[in-house]
């Protein structure tokens, strides 16, 4: 039940770094609204906007040994997915892992659990997603797994599935659909960019979308 | 049951100007430890400090439609207010709306739900207080109300009457109120400056508001 | 049942201070993985990087009257430790408190309830750690105690412990404790100072501690 | 701030007692699903099924004196509705307090708080719909106000408004709405009779609704 | 995105009783501890255990449309699982939709949202694990999908994975692997039985197991 | 920092039996408003009502290895009373456990995590109060404590204090002021009996207490 899958396919890199560009809220929205992490997964820092191939770990309760695991396995432009097998805010990473990750090229963490060294992290630029901050230690006794499907904060992860994450949050993209996604959210935001003309000065929504109509027919009553 | 009410009394532009000024734990002091809602209710950046006539809105959970009816609604000086009408943490408002009631006049939005774009929000300066961040979208397929009386983390806000917000959070004024509270408020805040002084220099408290014998009848004893 | 101790042993100034530089996750592990008070509790901006002596209060919830009573109690250095008789999240402490706290050379406040003035406590510097934000005031009718043992956020602190506070959260120490817990906490800082080298370097945890066979003999397998 | 209302409307008691025996659920849908408390409200036993008029009572925190006053204020029929100024989950009331209410024909209590001596209550028949269970006390020393519309669990619950409670939850009515609520909760439960056989003879909601066609016009696939 | 997958494949039905009848805790770990959904998911009334193939809805949050499509899907012997797809409380299902699921064999619901109509379903008979109880009503106007792989309470549930549940909540197990599964709950229970004989006799778990040796190698010490 | 003490001094038998027949709510008035445990502490059967001398466990997040080792320092009439070093809300203890600590006279459980095989601890009458009820397992990899002093849910907890329980939860009570508080107990509950007399034939609390003075003094207002 502990084991590394140590080949995983990734996107391609364009790919990955248009949908960083593109930002959560507008791939989540060219994917058919699916795929957003719940919402309790916050930044440690705001303004980061990233997005990398997931190296997945599913880790015991307090014990964060699959971290030092993982990270042998990361490739430059990986981000680190981690998902305890029940709920738990322990601080399972801190300055010293993220300096290993960083060397060997990783963008970030997303993990649904603790982290410590914040004001480290913070200065050394690595952003997480984390649904707790705690200084609470963790051990190194019962392997885990790397490199296998994880639920994380709601949604499935796949090893190598594209994770963009920015100050909305985190949205999970199927490796295998990235490319169609980023197509569709390129569609989107020339849409959204022509919209934002017409709305700024002073058109609206009800307007611009045709909304007057089936909000009558739909019985709403100006009073 | 879907209504949109279009008439609304709104306070006077320098009482709602003064209550901005004063914020939001002044405010709520000045009418009686009233009217504060509830402390899950956090801003998306910190230092804006807000005041403004309620444009109210009762929504379905994860359906945003009525955000575009009410923005029509809107006049400069306004804050948006939405309540679901049950527990939802969708991302019901972002850039594009911003946009738009920006355009009208908008001072901010208070929801007891979620937001997304984060990010262009803050570089807009346009100031949400909300209950959530969430990319996660929403449908336009069941109308609600707009300009009715809702209930907004745990206060009652009419149409109309003044929102304040700041880092603090956020408290409703009754319109009728709002002057009379203007007034209070300024007392406190100038009370208050005499006693800021007085503590400054090393005064107590216990001395300042002659507690010790009221303490002492209670039952206080020092050891 | 309402009792304020007024002779209270602290620590010493240097071990103190050494224990502020070392921080919260430091000092946690220097202590055998003890003593961190759970995540809920949040800086109230970030930073800030504090220790200083316990002066406790035990108050009812909703009444911030022992905070008066506790501020006499204050000797440069200290940090306010408050935990409500039972959950509440209203505002007990503003600016007004934090004047006069500031006053008596008192480095911060920990609280397991709601604090207020936000943007005033940040400008003044004044570093609190709360589990809420809230403008909801509080009465002053019933006193607690002041410098009793108590249980913040699931720790017990007792008077005169050094309370050490940053990004991280809070952990407390024992007063007894913190000068050997000093001593193991500059070892670690030592020792974590090589391995971030080796680590920044690209050398695997695996190897620098020496994990690889012990994960093979509990079954970890790669595929 | 802190007043008593003496002189309370009630709906009549025929339509109150028709009201209990609709139930919570349908009573909801009766009225355009607008009125449900918050689904934290349990109550402390199953299968109690009551309606009464509201007394209301507005507390502080960790404060249930106004309970006192407000049992004065009943009369036959009625139900008690505490909601606490801030969030607090102290046990108010306990079989004291609930032999004084059922001495004046009380039929229950809806509390946003705490309620302790569930065994005893239980061996009463008192009902009790709250958000927690503590046996932790409160003290009596700030007033509060009673018949006052007060914000419970979400809902504005106006004094003489109909609480019905089963262990679905609790519905507010408002009283003059209550005679038509109570005509539409007799023609939904005619029809849910009706349609509750075809159901239990394996007919689909499919087909006695009619859906099939507007749910393909939406897209909805087959494969 | 909206889908109705009709043929799916389930379980043996004797591998299918077999494990309702070990129970969700020996499942769980004949299975190597997985597959538990989270711990909010509590039945609406104690005792039943059963299992089931799981026929899956995907549903948007606040609309309980496709339940009555799924109903259509259902062989006798399934149980629904309903996961939103973002948080809602909303009572999704009562008595009227349980009439018409039993009358297609259904044994049980598990959902995470939530339900209504407690009383009748416990009357009928009807098992529900749901992270809610609630009267509050539904919408029918956005479609979902059936019989597509959800993520509910944590873990992924594939349409024909065995659901077991009881008191404990609710494990899922992977169609493919319930047969092994089943065997090795059977090896597990035979061996607590032994077990069991000897605990309820005085022996202690410390020397059954072997374990003091162990112990004092990690370092545990009496004093 | 492993250790288990073995001599750990008791409170007399009849004192223990005197708190049990006084309950929860009682006891926790008789000393003072103080003791009890958070009210997410729940019975697992409802019922029961017990008091027992604590035999305590730190025990790691997700490890119940010190549970076997705490069963041996049982003896007849103790309560076990577990406090997780972090939140953890996996199935620590289930039915053969219980087997193991009924064999050894023990009189429940009280665990701030969770607890699994409910329909087996019911059936076999032990009673439980824990935070949560899962099926998730645990390992045994990590030693804790035994007959240390533990935090759990919010209080302090002392080898051999006397814990209380039913319905309303859980107190504990210092070894040596139980049989103050017993005695106090029994005088409280004497008075109690008289006033439930009065208010049953519907004298009024505002009367008995004679509050109506003091109320109006606060300036409470009948309107």
């Amino acid at each position: 039940m502990a084991v590394v899958v140590r080949n995983v396919a990734r996107a391609e890199d364009p790919v990955i770094e248009g949908l960083a560009r593109a930002g959560v809220a507008t791939v989540h929205e060219a994917q058919g609204r699916r795929g957003c992490l719940q919402s309790h997964m916050r930044p440690i820092f705001s303004g980061a906007q990233v997005a990398g191939s997931a190296v997945t770990i599913s880790a015991p309760p307090g014990d964060n040994w699959m971290l030092h695991v993982a990270i042998e396995q990361l490739r430059a432009g990986d981000i680190l997915v981690l998902a305890p097998t029940s709920p738990c805010d322990n601080g399972y990473f801190g300055d010293l892992l993220a300096t290993s990750a960083m060397a060997r090229g990783c963008r970030g963490l997303v993990i649904e659990a603790g982290v410590r060294d914040i004001r480290d992290l913070t200065a050394m630029g690595f952003p997480v997603w984390s649904s707790a901050v705690s200084a609470q230690g963790t051990v190194k006794e019962t392997p885990g797994s790397v490199n296998v499907p994880v639920v994380c904060a709601g949604q499935l992860v796949a090893p190598g599935d594209v994770i963009v994450a920015d100050d909305d949050g985190v949205v999970v993209v199927r490796r295998e659909e990235a490319a169609g996604v980023l197509a569709r959210a390129g569609e989107r935001l020339a849409a959204e960019e022509a919209k934002r003309a017409r709305l700024a000065a002073g058109e609206l929504g009800l307007d611009i979308y045709g909304m007057r109509e089936r909000l009558a027919a739909k019985g709403l009553t100006y009073i």
